[in-house]
């Protein structure tokens, strides 16, 4: 588990909905964190068109879909799809200002649970290959996905990429912006991160993660880690990391790691380095 | 070209806009005359789960994103994106209201534009057919979809059965319903209709469509026929009829054309009996 020196082929990034919108307040959106975010991203998109897939969070508006659900309506989390929607839009609307080719996508229309598949989830891949190969920024977030039973799943945007993984084509990355600075072992509040999981034995990895806010839909930490697990066994390299709207730029992402800034904290989870290249 | 005495399989019922909102009108939409469609078309579904997609059409909504478009700009019909999505979304909600399993389906999600296959568009059908095994209700609508070159082609609500055909399995028919009885036989405010189009030869009926007005994007009679034509020729049984939010219900759509109500007006566009059967 050396640090790899390849870029990587492209890169999802999965920014979490707590770094422009406050969960706990219904309609909540930071304007200017959210414009200085779509700045960042836009400046990524351009630098490597194509290359690149967002992943929104849906902040204040998806957890407010799912909170209060009835359990015996099969079709309860409904909502979730157009919020997550409205979510999507908003980053479309502001990444076009700024002259990127960027076109909204809702999982749930080529995405359905299937357990029999390795993924948990059977993917119509090709549209979003196409969007890919013509240079457009694909915009995602969590939607609702058909389960076989036919009851609708709230399917997070935290397992989102776990399904666009595939699609990304030779030596995929996975970054997760949140608002900690990858998995804490100091429990929270604290600044120490584990640097390394290894996505075959991440046992010791969840030690260190702890149950969150009744508010949040998401599964926090927990679910971050099991989604970049499996996206890691898929052969991406993933990270975790603090979001910050006052970088310069993201480009960072899109280099190999021992290019990247210096004390840049992260965690990182991969397979051993011989089993993914 | 007699008339089928078989019910179809499944049936894709295309609601054109004009019905429920005046495309003349920015943001017009009949709330009372809306609401008695979504009647029909729940009764509709709750009397074949499974059997029935609902194909919205834009109305002002969709229209208005149309209208004066940069023809240098390849992402220019992006707002189409957003207008379609939200009629969708009205649709889902009135259909969910009234006991109704509905999700809204985005088409350029699962379908591009690709001039080397037969349809002309690539489609990916198995989150659509999943919705329809669960009994689920998809709602769908004109859309942006990719072209190869990377720009976005508005794809019109018209159209959208063309793409859905193949994944109704067997004999499956197409309904659009409009603001005029059928291919009228004598212009414009006549209701004479032409009763039968062959699909294979259907130079004739063109003859009869006009050029409508300007504030229409969607080609108005002569789209509805370029797409019902395509959709005979892919094995459907397809119908233009007048909407009418009167009714008491659509159920006679899903039953043989034979046992119809007396005196109902349509023009019937489909594939010689032998051909299609």
């Amino acid at each position: 588990m050396t640090r790899t020196t390849q870029p990587p082929g492209s890169l999802v990034l999965k920014i979490g909905g707590s770094l422009f919108s406050d969960k706990s307040r219904p309609g909540s959106l930071d304007e200017k964190v959210f414009a200085s975010y779509a700045a960042l991203v836009a400046d990524l998109a351009k630098a490597r068109p194509g290359r690149i897939v967002l992943v929104t969070g849906g902040g204040a508006f998806g957890h407010g879909a799912l909170r209060g659900l009835d359990p015996d309506d099969p079709f309860a989390p409904l909502p979730f799809v157009q919020a997550t929607a409205g979510v999507r839009w908003r980053w479309v609307s502001a990444l076009t200002d700024m002259g990127v080719r960027a076109l909204p996508l809702q999982l749930g229309a080529f995405s359905t649970v299937d357990p029999a598949h390795p993924l948990g989830v059977a993917v119509a891949e090709e549209p979003l290959k196409a969007l890919l190969a013509a240079g457009v920024l694909p915009v995602l977030s969590g939607d609702c996905l058909l389960r076989p039973d036919g009851s609708l799943e709230a399917f997070s945007s935290d397992r989102t990429p776990e399904v666009l993984v595939r699609a990304l084509g030779e030596t995929p990355r996975v970054v997760t912006l949140t608002d900690v600075p990858g998995v804490l072992t100091g429990g929270p509040g604290s600044d120490d991160v584990l640097e390394l999981i290894d996505a075959h034995h991440p046992e010791d990895a969840y030690r260190h993660v702890w149950k969150e806010s009744e508010w949040d839909a998401s599964g926090a930490m927990q679910g971050k880690l099991d989604a970049l697990v499996a996206c890691a066994r898929q052969g991406a390299e993933c990270f975790i990391m603090r979001g910050d709207p006052g970088l310069s730029d993201l480009r960072h992402l899109t280099r190999p790691e021992d290019e990247w800034p210096l004390g840049l904290k992260r965690t990182r989870i991969a397979l051993p380095q011989e089993e993914a290249r």
